[in-house]
């Protein structure tokens, strides 16, 4: 017996030859408006949806489909002889394979504000189909993906069409509606309710299975929201498992913090050990290394520009675990050839990449806790109001906004201190700032490095004038930081008392 | 002009009130199946579907409403005169409210797994009308919730029923339709994939907004799985913040991983910074605080039972800002009630309760990390494997596991001091293991805390001896950690040297 074949399809590519290679091995199409047309025009014979439905296509399109003999069609059990006997009765005709894409939604919102364009472009008539045939993947093939039409005319010619080929394309299907409605649905919670709504639908495509998650007995595996990834990751040597993945995202977010400057950032467990802006990326490795070598072994360094031969061999010195860079040359790859546990990714442009997603959200057992994404604007040093009698120099405030921006991207509690664009000392992810602030200066000392006239930002207010009066016993010059403590006539008196430069931003930027 | 509702339930409540309500406003009421016996049981006048469709109801309820008289009354345009005169020409007449819940999905997969009764509980034909409606809510009212039921007629009856009113239930719609397929789709993925199918759906139920985010400039809001905050969270004294959420996380999980034992767990930032399991949960608190009280300041303190009012005037002693627990006497909230900033929140049971999710996620740049959750099992103490010639008494095993468990709950890196089942010192969040565990010996050495015959627990295997040196000399007398380090020999050796007992658990709990 004929099979039958319904395509209706918002994105054409590829539609005509698949639909040839149907019409080939025995199917009948059946057809709507758009896709019916394009393939009369090729020379596909087709039958048009209302030769089926028996009930004209109405309301400017927006009733098609949605029809018995069409739902009927896909949805009867093959298995029963009362669904058969009662098709038979009715009319209704099997329809054994549905292709259907949705009307571009997320292409529409992306053009256009235009409201009545945008629910216009809500598809209804398309995911009922999808859904249906789904539902009925026991005898039904229901391809929602331009990229499938291969494998499923390989399928049907090559007695592959098996119930667990069609289940796979069943969850598909489902994974397709699903991800088109949370859209819409975010979409008016982002127009209507400031983000906010009711329901909070994060949705990630995966790019990849991790090896194992946080912990080998933890499966794992990295999603993304569009395209950031497999854009713009690249693998050169090695494979990023999941906690490489979670470090590298605070390192490349700090390098990539300053534009296209040399940033280099060296991190450990998300948090940055080493950064330094120089005029070479060799010489930011260089001194961004200085600040915490022993942390910086089985590190990640994020480089915003290409790696190079010198700069590979600076960095083979010691065991990196991952590099991420903009480029990795091919004889900086061969530097790195000889050592085993090494990876290697690169963004395939002039600098790291940063998707920027305006919202952010951490897991708590039970649920989610979502917000708008916190980002350091480009003024709020330039802005930021001198409490101190003594204010910083040009060169000093650069300290100042890098001090402060990689504070702002460190785990809170945080202190960082910066002497020469080149971090000196860093404290983080403690319960007390001064504890921080203590933390960094021991070991900046046993590291001996010096933080004579360095600058130092925190990510929230100083409570207490102590850690002040540490900073100025190291011999720390320039301070930014919120303000917003009562105790800030005691800190500003306190700079004024050591003739440091105090700044307050105004602005806190947790990070836990 | 007489007024239709198209009404077709599967959760009944409220549903015949409802549509008294509706006819008493004059709608006409259409229905299907059950929906349309229960509503002619309890005397309410309605059409049969079929009557609409002129077609019949078929292969068993899976084709009802799919039909271009049900959609095209629901989808054309009032506005739109051509659209009227298709109506008029097609005998198609207009639906102005769509009631509709679907199948039970969730239901019916926590019920059974038989298959091809889950696939049966897959509405489609709901879905459709849902979206019909949702996308028509210029004209139609969509209405999705049985909770909404009194809303709606109070609309209709006093001239509320405007469009931003139908435009909430448009958004309310399309998030009904995408949690519902998000469901699925995870669900088979589940069950076919691992959980880790191409899509993955991240969905959840507003508790509350959060007065801000992260920082001040940062919107925020709590969203749930299931009910678990609903259920379980009540709010007694103050407002949870969003940072408040993120550390009472930490704490309660901490406080609540000890079955029903009398644990109080003291944090900052998500991490602890004081816990004890005692007799009473009044020694558990005050031995919990000895550990660090300096930053206990500010901090969320879990107690895994009844806040009583000794506990809360040991409690309020100190500003502990947010206090989280199976219970709060009224009497021991009357001790908090002067106190302004203070927070009181409340399980309404004997210890806390954990939702114990299954998943864990991690947003990051671009997209997300997904993956198992980790948990400790009980058995991994027990079943950790001496590697030293002393071993530890049953008493300090106790120390041991109290260690294990809290370090596994800590941020990484960390060690974990406790003795006599009070932490008594504890590192965590730092790049480099050594640095956590200096600084945590050198605070309990400036609290006075005696460290003398501790246990000490690492979530991850201590890379070098040096930490074992370190804890010798401050007195440690047992250790466990996962072991794995290419150095365990060396480490084995220094534990034998101290005449310390040494396990390794095999498992490792990186947490960041």
């Amino acid at each position: 017996m004929k099979k039958r074949a319904l395509v209706s399809v918002s994105d054409k590519n590829g539609v005509v030859d698949f639909c040839k290679s149907l019409v080939k091995n025995g199917y009948e199409i059946i057809s709507t408006g758009g896709t019916y047309r394009l393939l009369k025009e090729n020379g596909v014979d087709a039958v048009e949806i209302d030769e089926i439905t028996k009930f004209p296509e109405c309301f400017e399109g927006r009733v098609k489909t949605l029809n018995p003999f069409v739902h009927g069609g896909i949805l009867h059990r093959r298995d029963k002889q009362s669904h058969l006997d009662q098709a038979k009765e009715l009319g209704v005709e099997a329809i054994d394979l549905v292709c259907v894409n949705l009307y571009p939604f997320k292409e529409t919102i992306e053009r256009t504000d235009d409201f009545d364009e945008i629910i216009e472009n809500i598809d209804i008539g398309g995911p009922a189909m999808v859904r249906s045939a789904a539902k009925n993947f026991d005898s039904v093939i229901i391809v929602t993906d331009v990229n499938d039409y291969d494998l499923v005319i390989d399928a049907i010619e090559n007695e592959k069409n098996t119930k667990e080929f069609r289940r796979a394309f069943m969850i598909k299907a489902y994974e397709h509606t699903a991800a088109y409605d949370s859209m819409i649905a975010n979409y008016m919670n982002e127009r209507f309710n400031e983000g906010f709504g009711e329901k909070q639908f994060v949705v990630g495509n995966k790019v990849m299975n991790t090896r194992y998650g946080e912990n080998p007995h933890q499966k794992g595996a990295l999603y993304e929201f569009d395209k950031h990834f497999s854009n713009n990751f690249k693998t050169l040597k090695g494979e990023a498992s999941f906690n490489n993945l979670n470090d590298l995202n605070g390192a490349v977010k700090i390098a990539a913090a300053f534009g296209d400057e040399n940033a280099v950032c060296i991190s450990k467990h998300g948090n940055p050990c080493g950064f330094a802006i120089k005029d070479t990326l060799l010489e930011a490795y260089t001194e961004a290394l200085k600040c915490d070598p022993v942390s910086a072994f089985g590190g990640v360094v994020a480089v915003n520009g290409t790696v190079d031969k010198a700069l590979a061999e600076k960095m083979n010195e010691i065991f990196i675990e991952v590099i991420i860079a903009g480029r990795i040359t091919e004889e900086a790859q061969e530097v790195f050839a000889a050592k085993k546990r090494i990876k290697l990714f690169e963004m395939g442009a002039d600098n790291l990449i940063l998707a920027n997603d305006k919202k952010d959200f951490k897991h708590i057992d039970g649920g989610f806790i979502f917000q708008d994404a916190d980002k350091v604007q480009d003024d709020e040093v330039k802005n930021a109001k001198l409490m101190s009698k003594n204010a910083a120099t040009p060169e000093e405030m650069k300290d100042l906004e890098i001090a402060y921006k990689v504070a702002s991207l460190t785990k809170s509690n945080c202190v960082v201190y910066v002497k020469n664009s080149a971090m000196v000392a860093v404290g983080m992810g403690m319960t007390s700032r001064v504890d921080a602030a203590q933390c960094a200066l021991k070991k900046a000392k046993d590291m001996g490095l010096d933080v004579t006239g360095a600058a130092l930002a925190s990510e929230a207010f100083f409570p207490f004038r102590d850690s002040i009066d540490a900073a100025a016993a190291a011999g720390v010059k320039n301070i930014i930081e919120p303000g917003g403590s009562i105790r800030d006539e005691e800190i500003i008196a306190a700079a004024d008392e050591f003739g440091m430069s105090l700044y307050f931003s105004g602005i806190r930027h947790f990070l836990h």
